[in-house]
């Protein structure tokens, strides 16, 4: 397949490769879905929230409370990445894996479907089991597999919840095998003193999942609940061949996971960009996957994969609309 | 009206400049059209086309037939660049300024305006009058000023013209006072020998335009029909506050030529990336220009223009439909 878009991109009316980052993007888009002319819409943006018990232990600006509060504006339609989903013309959903907002009216574009209400904190012990871990895998995997049977083509997936960077720093050192400090960066906001205990908290979360014999015990034990049914989508929406648009950090530690525990879980993933946070490069480096914008963000939210859904368009477009030199001279 | 934008942005509901170079980008469309709530719609791919006498000395690999071969590809809407624009929602404009094709039948997304066949070649002399060149430059303005009337809001801006590449380097090495060898690539193609060819006829002709004490004939013996009408084109978007999205190197070497000639002249514009050229990188420094994809592109014929125009679309979504934090905090 990859072999066969390569042919035909070698193929099109234009010096082979003059579209540098273009072209591999559409080579990856083509082996995602396992075909030479992709779809890339419908689209959606999913984002998984959740709440981490961590946030007691100081290690970031900002209180559990603004998940919730962003949880609202995204409802509303009023987040940086609503706004960028729905440039990019993408349907928008939002699924509380294990927020600690309450008084959320069910309604369209939003699934309640919390395992926990909040992990607990990483620094004293497991942030979650492995039975919850299991559950909120199995969340993200029933949002994929929905996905697919309503003929979705392209799930761009994003996160919210306050204490995740934190969570997804010690996956990223579990995981990559990079030391914990490597992973760790200011996150959505640090004070030099939140982020000292954010780099204590971090190494010492680690070397105990370390020490952990069981693999799933050790990562549910660094894990929150959005990242594992973000991983459960990931690996579930490649099985589907659907394309899976991966953002940032916390969706980069979920991509981790999922890698470890599923053979094929990346089949489907297509990494949007390289962000700020320090630990994310290295990340997409175990993971394989070239990230083809790097645009500074450090948001989250899903903005960086919503951002990357029309230049799939575009990507698409060369492979399935764009005439070859043969046709050109006839030959 | 910088200031304003900035002041919005600070205020929204997310970490200040979070969202990186996304937020640069709204910066500067909402400069470019001076206004807080930029449209990024109907937007228009302009590609300008001609001719370079100094095909003939062997500094590439392609013949110039294959300027007219690709204009009839675009007209069919099936050049890179057609494919990419129409995924982005922008009509299509061929400008013909000063190509050897004959027996292009005039229509809709085509315009014959053709100052001359073919510029003279710049290794034996001006490639045009001054008088050719104020005629190209006019042409280029007056499809500016037409998509203003019809309340274009976005204008990229593309080129096609096998040579061009030796044009663009002269003028880059003549406008930002690099060297002449610094600002030459292998463009579309070259062996050894066309590039060593390519480098002693831009030497040779840069050395001559650098001893040209009139500024005019200096830049139009370097001068494409094409880069004229470019730099007009980008000289007057910038007067109507159209935003004015470049493409790569020829593109750029056109809005050196403006921005040398036309006080204003880049008020409007936007580097959609900076592309492989080795010069391109040099010229955008010199434009003040900070690109926004580099994406590797080598291909010309407004593609990296084309790419960034949905980006475009999040920008402004950024600036108009994302709440501020003191709405959500009822602050």
């Amino acid at each position: 397949m990859t072999t066969d878009a390569k042919t035909r991109l070698d193929a099109l009316a234009k010096p082979p490769g003059s579209l540098g980052k273009l072209e591999r993007l559409a080579l990856r888009l083509a082996a995602t879905q396992g075909r030479l002319d992709p779809r890339t819409r419908p689209r959606r943006l999913v984002i998984f929230a959740g709440d981490h018990g961590v946030v007691a232990d100081g290690v970031g600006l900002w209180p559990s409370a603004v998940t919730g509060a962003m949880m609202r504006l995204m409802r509303e339609g009023r987040s940086s990445a609503s706004a960028l989903g729905r440039a990019a013309g993408a349907e928008f959903l939002l699924v509380d894996a294990g927020s600690l907002t309450e008084g959320l009216a069910p309604g369209p574009g939003f699934l309640d479907a919390r395992v926990g209400r909040g992990t607990a904190s990483l620094a004293h012990g497991p942030a979650m089991s492995v039975a919850e871990f299991d559950a909120a895998w199995a969340l993200g995997a029933r949002v994929a597999a929905e996905a697919a049977g309503q003929g979705i083509a392209v799930l761009a997936l994003g996160e919210m919840g306050i204490g995740n960077t934190t969570a997804a720093a010690a996956l990223g050192a579990l995981l990559t095998g990079e030391a914990p400090e490597a992973m760790v960066g200011p996150g959505a906001g640090a004070s030099p003193e939140s982020l000292a205990r954010k780099r204590a908290v971090v190494a010492a979360a680690v070397a105990r999942a370390r020490a952990e014999p069981d693999h799933r015990a050790a990562i549910a034990g660094l894990c929150g609940y959005e990242i594992a049914a973000l991983a459960g989508c990931i690996a579930e929406g490649s099985r589907h061949r659907l394309t899976v648009v991966l953002d940032g950090l916390i969706v980069g530690a979920a991509a981790l996971v999922a890698q470890r525990l599923h053979p094929g879980a990346l089949d489907g993933a297509i990494a949007a960009h390289v962000g700020a946070e320090p630990g994310h490069a290295r990340m997409l480096a175990t993971l394989g996957l070239e990230p083809f914008l790097d645009w500074e963000l450090r948001l989250g939210e899903g903005s960086g994969a919503a951002l990357l859904l029309p230049l799939l368009d575009g990507a698409a477009a060369l492979l399935t609309e764009v005439a070859t030199l043969a046709e050109v001279t006839g030959g």
